[in-house]
């Protein structure tokens, strides 16, 4: 597996800049609302989704194991898909720069507890990785009725190591 | 506070439908994805947004004490407006018809844990009201630049209670 292991690293938005938005409390606009009683952290990420047909669902995710065979990365074409995780458990975000040949070297990230991510439209990442338990979410995106779903499958698998996991 | 006094019901999907879509797991299309690793519940609810202009935000919402007295309600005419809680605790969720002199006689719901709302465009709804504890939302609204607030303050506030609640 030498040269396909990857290491993932703390969640940044510098490091995810070019793949989408983090969506947390941190580095932006923020104000007071109601007389007080609650802060509004707006615009965290905004939707790029085709027609206006944007959906709120819940995704149920099951855990996966480290280090991880990464053999899959999809990406949709018709919009933008955000994942808010609905507990404080971490979760692992995998992204690639596309490249004539399809999706390069892929990136992960580890997020930190109660950050979520927008993926950009038509951007490659892996499918929803929950790391310590069955996890819910909500995943903001595309809900028309058009094909929304690309697949690439790596010739050989990559290996997806935590950060600080012994090797 | 005689013919003042309401007391909150457990949110219903059908109590709530005349005002928006309750966001759970129960009661909808569910299918398997990722290899059967995750399962989504789709379209919980679907935004409806002026000028494709959605935005997704973090609110956070100190706790309210009961019985409320509640003197405002709102409503945003550019767009749907849903709260997701990122934990597990309930909040109140306050709605009215409208009517030709303003917002009719509220109702009261406590979510059951880990249920959103989506609340229709143009839809009159008290303010965020997290009951047990300082709580985060993921919220998903208009990010326009078009004025999206109108507020309408009653003439004698409601006293709200909570199911179960000794008077």
């Amino acid at each position: 597996m030498t040269g396909r292991k990857i290491v993932a690293h703390p969640l940044t938005r510098e490091g995810f800049a070019p793949f989408g938005a983090v969506i947390d409390k941190e580095g932006g606009e923020s104000y007071p609302i109601n007389g007080g009683k609650a802060r509004r952290f707006h615009a965290r990420a905004k939707t790029d989704v085709l027609d206006g047909a944007v959906v709120l669902n819940i995704f149920e995710g099951a855990p996966y194991l480290f280090p991880l065979k990464l053999e899959l990365v999809e990406r949709h074409p018709h919009g933008s898909q955000a994942f808010m995780p609905l507990t404080l458990a971490p979760f692992l975000v995998v992204v690639a720069e596309d490249t004539p040949d399809g999706p390069g070297e892929p990136r992960a990230f580890v997020t930190h507890s109660g950050q979520g991510v927008s993926y950009n439209r038509n951007t490659w990442h892996g499918v929803l990785m929950p790391i310590e338990e069955v996890q819910d979410f909500l995943v903001v995106d595309y809900g028309g009725d058009q094909k929304n779903l690309e697949e690439f499958r790596f010739e050989q698998p990559w290996e997806i190591h935590l950060p600080g996991m012994t090797v």
